[in-house]
């Protein structure tokens, strides 16, 4: 029983199953009625204390508790933090995909890598195109960012309009394709917007965003000035306007140009099919031939620009790629910045470039893909929404965005800070939080996804920081006595053969001490283990001060 | 037999025992025929691949094999990572330590906790004065740094004399005392000067290191805008002109002052006892009387300013300190730059502190205290040395300053990037490097000093991965066949409730496998394990793709 909508409008619900108050897993429900979108369905990349994890993917118990509703994934761009989770969730749910051409070639490698492809509806969004999902409809609006296609997001639903910008930066004069839409945006706005939810990444930075053409004057100087050098760029694999500027300077100075690093070799091919960059002709070789040239007219476009161990760059640094090392005479370019918590990386890899005798160059060769203070105040004044709900960032980017929305004139209670799980519930009464959703982190370890919790954690915590200590031993549980062992192994304790003493005394200690439980008549196993773990765990402390795991194993004799 | 100095002088070493090519652990030594000389005795923290690590100190064994040639240890200042070893390398070495007034108080307070006090022979030394030691005479001249009395030195040889910056910055309007004395450095320059050791901390940065002063306008500004709230100011422990400037604003502003946090409350302690700070009166309150003055009247200076989890301030935003929580009404302001390494920490922290509705400031409010290129020009300049050794910073930053000394016309030839351990051997002839000496980085795990070497760590990082798994059996060798067990028990890696089916197959592989090599006639213990390792091994990777450790045990039950 349909309600008539222009008189007694349902609620929209606004439902973030991941993405605030962290960077990456953006994933946002919107739910009308009947009907459920889902934005973006990203990954995160493990917190340092998650040891041993590959990746983190949002639980979706809510969607998987609403499946029937749910229309489909609406992707803005091709980054990981939008798109990493799509393969893990479309394994679990057979939901369509929608997102814009390059996105979706991405979107599509990684279907294929897991065998998903057949299975999965897409498809692809031009931009200004609308498309219906039960009661919402969804335009994709073009933006600029640090991958091509990227898009913004008009939701359309009885109960009004949202503009969701996904990740976005104003970008008058981009490499590839038209700048950002902003009088699309200004025209939706013009019509009435409920909500505005933008991108808080760079909101703690004053002024504006230069545009990516800065960068290629940038390269185009440092070409110049290093004009008798092999150069090495370092960037950001997804950034495919970046290599295409990379490649022009290159071809504008007579140089050849090799692609090297799995991710990047698997973009910049998508994009040539999808005509997303433009290679002059002769310019990109393959690295196996790279040596028939010059090393001065020859350029390297290289991931591994935020120190990965694994990627191409850091395997030339320390010698270790099997066809490219780094020598005198060589110019190595960070066309980036480290990313928080890859400055120690990075700064090792340019201590290891520079050792080999490189020029290496970490300045003033990149720009931000996210809008900054002065352009999220450009698009909170076309949209003019009467919501503000700032995404994607951590609290301190979401505080800061919100203190913008203030200043614009946004009644603080009309600004809402969500955290991930919340339903923000609007109407034409107004917006609130109303209820919660289970949300959460799925631990992905090699072929385990949420095999992996907080108890497997807190070992592999404990075990790296000071190691195991096991203990074995047989006992004959009628006689009550010991009959082999204790013996004790270690791993990650101490150096054993430097500490004969300790582990012997360790021994001897625990022999008299469960031969004085047992004759006390203890028989309970779990009892006896408990006396093992604490008096030797007592020992160990007193004489090293450490606390490593104590795993007392009792082995059963009465056979 | 001495020979005549001054016809043929011999040659004099300068051996850097660590510090170079790394933060931390800065140690030189300084050799003149039978006389050695050591500049600082410091440690670094470890990096993060060293698992459960403390501390690190440095290999001593150079000081050692030529014990009684070593006159004494010449300290530069009291931070960490230039006296921080010297407890632990006193504990094998009894010699005499120099130092200025704060410096000294400092190691006191260590040697004190390490019961080292008595023993050890001390000389406090003022600025403009000489020590003899051998056949070198030490000059200490008076410079700033973020700590009170920071020197640096001249060093007299019958070779020549040597110039040692320590950790400086050129102020001139100290906090406290006077400013860097120049004029010292320009009449030693004016006398002949054969090498030039400066600080590299900053030597990538352009233009000057501002002043300390500049830190107290900012605080003043930001006191008088936060006028109403409490003011929770965070900064390093052993910053003493910092917490003077903070004092002094309080002061101003009439609030009381706590001073919070264990290493901060000491090292203010001794300031005070030695008069390196100067608090107004009634200004200083305890902890306990906190609550007893409007909370707009109070200021807390606090440790924690790197995001340390065990620090105070961390405690106070995660509402785990006993005494002080944090919420809205509090401005709380990091005096502070995120050392390399640390930014995702201090990210996490501003985050909380927001989260619980503090206002926080973390730009802005701090200055370096290492200078930054036009200083280091200026003492260049002043000192006009023949050799330049940068020292003091990664390869990254040793190379910046010795593109620096190219600049201001020192020959590429005379500029030495040393490796720590390389002996640097200087005369009438010239400079070159003339050997090495043994160097290594010694690792302290809670009383262990050196016992955990690269296998604890390579199990550590192995066990940090992906965990344990032990499976242990008991063999009848006689009978040729397993009569207990396999029993497998894992730690870290996989959550076993949830995996009974692997394990449980897991059992019955390895009792077949181990069944058919005994039947095989395979009774090698080391063997039989390794069987177990590699079918065990193989399976776990097939089914989860993840590599735990996997440790057979085969207890002996022929008794």
């Amino acid at each position: 029983m349909k309600k008539n909508k222009t008189e007694n409008p349902s609620k929209l619900q606004v439902i973030p199953l991941g993405g605030l108050e962290q960077i990456g897993m953006n994933i946002t429900a919107f739910r009308y009625e009947d009907s459920i979108i889902v934005v973006d369905c990203g990954l995160s990349f493990p917190d340092d204390d998650m040891l041993g994890i590959d990746l983190v993917i949002p639980d979706i118990t809510y969607l998987q508790d609403n499946l029937e509703k749910v229309k489909g994934f609406v992707i803005t761009h091709g980054h990981e933090d939008h798109i990493g989770a799509l393969p893990y969730v479309l394994h679990e749910l057979n939901i369509p995909v929608y997102a814009t051409r390059l996105t979706m070639g991405i979107i599509e490698h990684k279907l294929e890598e897991h065998n998903l492809l057949k299975k999965t509806r897409r498809k692809v969004v031009k931009f200004g195109q609308s498309i219906n999902l039960g009661q919402f409809r969804v335009e994709f609006i073009r933006t600029n960012h640090s991958i091509v296609d990227a898009a913004a997001l008009a939701i359309y639903s009885p109960a009004g309009t949202v503009v969701h910008t996904g990740d976005f930066k104003v970008d008058y004069t981009p490499v590839f394709g038209d700048p950002i839409d902003l009088q699309r945006f200004a025209e939706i706005g013009k019509k009435g917007v409920l909500a505005l939810m933008c991108d808080s990444t760079n909101a703690e930075r004053p002024g504006f965003t230069a545009s990516e053409k800065t960068v290629g004057r940038a390269l185009d100087s440092l070409f110049e000035e290093h004009v008798n050098s092999r150069i090495i760029v370092a960037t950001f694999a997804s950034n495919v306007d970046r290599v295409q500027q990379i490649i022009n300077t290159a071809h504008k100075y007579g140089k050849k140009v090799v692609v090297e690093g799995r991710s990047m070799v698997s973009i910049i091919d998508i994009a040539q099919k999808l005509e997303c960059i433009k290679i002059p002709e002769n310019t990109l070789v393959d690295i196996d031939l790279i040596k028939s040239y010059p090393e001065n007219k020859t350029v390297i476009i290289t991931t591994g620009s935020q120190g990965e161990s694994m990627a191409a760059l850091s395997r030339m640094a320390s010698g270790q790629h099997r066809k490219i090392s780094i020598g005198p005479g060589d110019t190595v370019i960070f066309s980036s910045h480290p990313i928080p918590g890859n400055e120690k990386a990075v700064t090792n890899i340019i201590n290891e470039l520079q050792m080999k005798g490189a020029d290496v160059i970490f300045q003033d060769v990149h720009v931000s893909g996210h809008a900054c203070q002065e352009d999220i105040k450009l698009i909170y004044t076309l949209v003019k929404p009467k919501y503000a709900v700032p995404v994607h960032g951590e609290y301190r980017h979401l505080r800061a965005q919100s203190n913008i929305a203030k200043d614009l004139g946004i009644p603080k209670e009309n600004i809402f800070i969500l955290h991930s799980g919340e339903i923000l519930e609007m109407d034409d009464q107004g917006a609130r939080i109303a209820g919660k959703v289970p949300v959460g982190a799925i631990m992905v370890d090699g072929l385990g996804v949420g095999d992996v919790g907080n108890v497997v954690l807190r070992d592999r915590q404990h075990l790296a920081e000071d190691g195991i200590v096991i203990i074995v031993f047989g006992i004959d549980k009628a006689a009550a006595q010991i009959i082999s062992g204790p013996s004790i192994v270690s791993r990650g304790f101490v150096y054993v053969r430097e500490s004969d003493k300790l582990i012997d005394d360790a021994t001897d200690l625990v022999y008299d001490e469960v031969t004085e439980a047992l004759e006390r008549g203890v028989s309970d196993w779990t009892k006896l283990k408990n006396i093992v773990k604490d008096v030797l765990g007592d020992y160990v402390w007193k004489k090293t001060k450490r606390r490593p795991m104590i795993m007392p194993i009792i082995m059963d004799n009465n056979f």
